[in-house]
Parts: C-alpha cells; structure tokens; sequence
C-alpha cells in the first residue's frame, strides 16, 4: 500500500490561529510512518508547487516542526491564487518530475475543489497519487464535517473579545453606549454567531446578532436597537461582514466593487454603514470594532480542542494517504457521548468542493436576530481549552521558517 | 493619625483590563488597617457621589473582591461627567452628610483635576479630608510617574495583535499586503509607539509608526509606504487615532465634528484615511484592523506586572491617607537596578492635574517614523508576565457586582 516516493503538503487561503497544527501532524506522522521518500512544503501554497518553491520539511529540526503547535499564520506561506485549467496539468508534471505521489491540501472549500480536480487529472494520467484534502476554515462552512479546524480558536477569540468589551462598555457612563463588532464570514455567519458563547445571563451582550443568512431589513434593525437600548440601557451589536439587503446586496461600506481572485466580493465597511444608521435614526454614539485578521491569527488564546483537532486531521490525513486512500477530504465526525470528541472520518472531495455550508435556520432564533440553544450547545465544546503558549520579554515566542529555511529549489 | 469616618472610592474615565486592581488594593488595604468605618464604592465615578449611588464595599464578600484582580472594565462603574463648578459643594455636603474622610479617584489628568478640587475645597471648608489619586490610563500620558497603570496591558495586547496579525499577511502571498492598525491615544502616542515591541529582526512587522506628536505629511507617508513594500514585500503600518496634519487637524475620517463632555474630540476613522490614500496612490489594498475598546479591556492577556502595580498603588493610596498624607497622586517610581522593578512614591495633584506627558522626542526615531531602543527599553518591561484567570466554558469567568450588589441609596 506504501508508495515509494515524496509529499508535499500546502497551505491555502486565509490562515487560522491552528492551521500549522496540520502541517506539524503531517510531518510528525510522515516520521513516525518511516517514509523513505521527502516531504516538501509548497512555499505560497499552489503556488510554491507550479514555481517548485519547496521546503524539505522532513528535514527540519523536530524543535521547530513542534514550534509549529503553538505559532499562528501559514508557516510555509499560503496563497489565494485561482488555479487556471493549463495550471493542473503543470503540477501533475511538477509531481512526476519531483516523483511526489502524496499530496497533502490544507485548505476550504476553493481549495477542495483543486484537490479534487488534481486527483482527477492524475487518474486519467494513470498517475499513482494520493490526494488528502485537510480541513481548514474561521467561516466553519465545509460540508460533511462537524466544524472546520480554526473555528473554534476564531470563536473563542471573539466570544472573549465580545465579553471583554461588553463589560467595558457596560461600565463606562456615557452616551456613547452602542457598540458593533464586525466579524469575518462572506457568505456565513457562524463565527458571527459564536459571539453569542459570551452570553451568560439574560441581558448580558450581545444583544443582537445579524447574519449573512438572513436578509438584513434596515427598519426592523433600527427598532431592534432602540428596544435593546431602552430595556437594557447599552447594546452590543455584532454583525457579519458579509450581511446582505433584501436584494442580495453587500451593505459594506464603500468596497461593494472589490473582488478578489476567485471573484469573490472584498468585504469590510458594514459596521461604518451601521454605525451611520444608528446615529442619524437613533442619536446615539457608536463606538466600531473591526479585529480583522486578529480572529483568524489569535493564538495566544486559541481553543486547545481546536488546536488538537487541526494537528489530528494532518496525522489522519498521512495515514489514509498511506493506507492507500485517495480523492478524499479528512472529516470531524462528533461522537454521541457525555463528553464531548471527534474522531475523523472522511467524505469525497467531489462532495465538498465548491459546496458552502450555511448556518442551519433551525438554530437561528425565531426572532431572526440572535441564535438560539441548539447553536450554543454545537459550538461550545469547541472553545475548550487553551493552547500552552511560550513567553519571550512578555509576548508570545512563535517559531518561523526563516530561521531555518532550506529551499529546495 | 487615623481619621475616624468613612471612605469612598471611585473610578473615572475610560477603564482600562487592571483598573479593577486598584480598586482590590484599595479595600484590601482598608480590611488590612482594620479602619472602623464603611468604605464605599461610587457607582458610576463622580456621578455616584452626586446621586449618593453608592456600594458598600467594604462589606463585599473576599471572593468578590479578590476577584477584582482578573476582572476588566470598571466593576463599580465609571462615567465621562464633566464636574461643573457648583458639584464640588454638593460633593463635599454629600461627604459631610455621609461622614466621609477619604476618597479615592482612580483616573487619568482631567480626574486628578477634579480630585484636586475636592481637596482645595475641603480645605476651604475645613472639612478634614484625606483626598489620594491612582494613576489610571492606558495612554500613559500622566507626568511625574515613570508610567501608568493600565498601560503595559493595553501594550501587551496590542503588540501580541501586531505580532499575529503581521505574520497572518507576510504567510498569505496576496496583493493584499499593507495592513494598517488604528490605536488609541488622543494627544499622545505611547500605545501606539508599543506596538514597536513586537519586531524581533529588521524586516518584522511593525515597519512604520506614526504618533500624534508629530505633524503628518501625506506626501511623505506614501513614499514611506512605497519604500517599505519594495524592500520587504509587505507593509504593517501603526497609527494614533490622534494623528494631525501639519495645521493640527485631526486625520480622522468622519467624526471631527464631535466632541465629548470634556470637549476633546472623539476619534476612530484615521485608518480610512490612510487606507484610502494608500489604494488611490500606490493601488495597494488594504486590510485595516480597529480593536477599539478591546485595547484597554483585554484581561485575557494583561500584562501581570500591570496588574500587580494597578493593585500596589491602591494599596498605597489607603497607606497615604491613613498616614495623613493628602492632595496627592500616588506614582511609580522605576528604580535603578538590574531587574526591572517599580516603588510607590507621591506628588501634588496639583501637578499632574489637566497636564498631558508626551512621548520625548528623543525617544522617536530620527527619521520620525518609528521610535527608537530606548523607548523600547522603557516600555518592554511594563509587559512582563500574564495574569491568571479562571475560565469557564472556555471563556474568561471574570467577577460581577450584580451578582453580589448592596447598594446602599
């Protein structure tokens, strides 16, 4: 079942706070399989393997290949690079020059779709590959699997952000008693929905959360924080970037025309249009928070669940690859239990490519602007734990590739 | 020595993650001296003296307390009331009626303004009042004191951001390369010139830091920017929300209009400006980051020599005025020794009241965009070490008054 040869593995799309833990379970495990052939890293994801901009990561020190635990970002480099038809042929050829016969794809939906175009183009070559897909997204919106590695680190970060800022807010006299966090997620609002984890007593923040799965009303909105502020006295607002009108389209602010690679719309502005909202209709002051990056990079409090989980789908994904599995994507599947654990499964590429995974609307409360239960006792076993991290002159002391880089090419 | 009466304790301004601290040490000390009468705390700052909103703290359970010290925002409540000039008399009767004879203010220079008026009044009166000020600002902007409280947690945090965040963009190969991260600090830029702590090498990120003591050339910062992309790839920039041009107006986007009770100009928005300079003249796009209240509000990764210090100078506030020490701010004083350490010492409110303490511009870089090694020898010890703090469900089990509320009017 062993094929005699060499892996690479890549990084693709936006990092998470754990998605090194993937590369580090890929490499440990490729060492503890005894594979003869090398393991390379993709620099840039796809495209360290069209350029051959590889790493040896087989021959990395182990001290900094376990560094990679606990260091967020993409450690070999990623990319949002769309792949063109005449690129899969290259990198089937790249593949037969270099002899890899394991490919290793960390990534989301896009990137699924790549694998399994890659997997299907080796086919029909007859050329023996083994393609693992290892999933990775902060928007949770791959199908077949539980939740996605860097979820639940991105929701852990927020729900703590919202509580902290919440308690800020609540204690500060002032008029400027409105606040609205702006959360990650194009086309999904479950990291927008994980702000509600921060809930512990009735009239606690946050108070309202509107999603991209719902069409998002002005009028209603507007009277919504009005009853929040007169009962309450403060509202906390969160909101998805990727919130959209009742004709489909974006609120953000002033980048409505952006889009990147795959044609998908640039988003970012939808706190300013609300925060307009508020104070011309309401009076009231609005103070804006947009932690972009910050909740897909925020491994000093990252969920030791989520961290366990991303390195665990980079060990499964080595041993199908050796057990001679191909053309599938390494699934979390929840086992009924007291405790809560995943153990992994797995699901055709074909199947999750290209596919989005909405929020259910059974766990959107009936009100359509909070969740309800069912979303709070899904999510909150992934926020548990944090992930050990060490300290250097009182920041967090991350490893990095640069230290210790020996390209191949 | 030792005033027979009551004692109140009051926070002001906007809190910061170790206000609380202050507040602990404040009544620690008070159960400590085993002083006879009833310490209170005021809900809301100055407004609770006024309205006699007041909580019984000394009476609080010792968990509820001690709790104080993992505990953000400003657990009796804060406010931004400008005192006018017939509330002193009031505050003053409300002491007489309720017999108190020491008071607290935990806060920044417009607080020690207010707290040096109640002390000049009393004075007038011949009312016998011990009045001590706790430095409090994540600004860092008070004289006389080596820094202030609540400063090296809102640094840490945010240097922590800048260092995930920035290896978030150099690991993602994208044109999407220039970040920008808009920090507090209205008139002065000690937050945002921390945010230097997180590079480790010449290339890391932040690569250019703009302070508010300093005039804004758009020309130049362009052609900053457009050097750095061309020798390091990417650009992570940091920017005071104060940010001025050369005429001293603010930078910011859409609110110089407003202004808060005080009459000092709300601010948020400069990194659209910048943003917007940037993708106009270099065709760069950009992601901008906002964290808002969470600077000053995450406990999640205090700074423990902070908190340690926010609590010591409640401590000694107590220590002064049961000495018959009064009018005076309880400072830090950095001692000469190899391991970093601070000591309380005193000065006149007087002095430090309205008065605002700039970054020296010796310690700004000579290029003026960037600050130089001995700002960061001050400043890195002020982040050592992490606060503990027990977590529940994966989040942050942080103290709450309501649960354990006693008002008393």
């Amino acid at each position: 079942m062993v094929l005699s040869g060499n892996g690479v593995v890549a990084q693709s799309g936006g990092p998470t706070a754990v998605i090194n833990n993937s590369v580090c379970g890929v490499v440990q495990e490729w060492w503890k399989k005894q594979l003869q052939g090398t393991l390379y890293g993709a620099v840039n994801g796809i495209e360290g393997i069209l350029n051959k901009d590889l790493i040896n990561l087989s021959s990395q020190r182990s001290e900094f290949i376990s560094g990679l635990r606990y260091t967020p970002g993409a450690a070999i480099g990623s990319c949002r690079y769309k792949v063109k038809e005449d690129d899969y042929l290259k990198i089937i050829n790249v593949f037969k020059e270099l002899n890899i016969r394991y490919f290793f794809y960390i990534g989301g939906n896009d990137s699924m779709d790549t694998a399994n175009k890659i997997y299907q183009l080796a086919k029909n070559e007859n050329f023996d590959l083994r393609v693992v897909g290892i999933p990775k997204t902060i928007d949770n919106d791959l199908l077949y699997t539980d939740h996605c590695p860097g979820y639940g680190s991105a929701a852990k970060y927020l729900a703590t952000t919202v509580l902290e800022t919440s308690i800020d807010l609540k204690s500060l006299m002032t008029k400027n008693k409105v606040a609205i966090l702006e959360v990650m997620g194009r086309d999904t609002g479950w990291l927008t929905a994980a702000a509600s984890l921060a809930r512990r007593n009735e009239n606690d923040a946050p108070h309202l959360i509107y999603l991209p799965e719902l069409p998002f009303h002005k009028e209603s909105f507007i009277s919504d924080v009005e009853d929040v502020y007169k009962s309450v006295g403060y509202v906390y607002i969160v909101v998805s970037e990727g919130l959209v009108d009742q004709h489909g389209n974006y609120l953000s602010f002033n980048k409505s025309t952006e889009t990147d690679s795959f044609g998908h719309v640039c988003l970012g502005g939808v706190g300013n249009t609300l925060q307009a909202l508020i104070e011309k209709n309401l009076g009231l002051k609005v103070r804006s928070i947009v932690l972009g990056t910050a909740q897909r990079s925020a491994m000093h409090f990252a969920s030791l669940t989520d961290a366990e989980e991303a390195y665990m789908v980079g060990v499964e994904a080595v041993r199908m690859a050796v057990a001679g599995k191909t053309g599938l994507m390494v699934t979390l599947v929840r086992e009924e239990d007291e405790k809560y654990y995943c153990l992994p499964g797995s699901i055709e590429l074909a199947k999750v490519a290209n596919k989005v995974r909405k929020m259910p609307s059974a766990w959107i409360s009936a009100d359509r602007k909070y969740v309800n239960d069912e979303f709070i006792k899904y999510a909150r076993p992934l926020l548990q734990g944090e992930v050990p991290i060490p300290i250097c002159n009182g920041l967090p002391d991350y490893v990095s590739l640069e230290d210790t880089k020996c390209r191949v090419s």
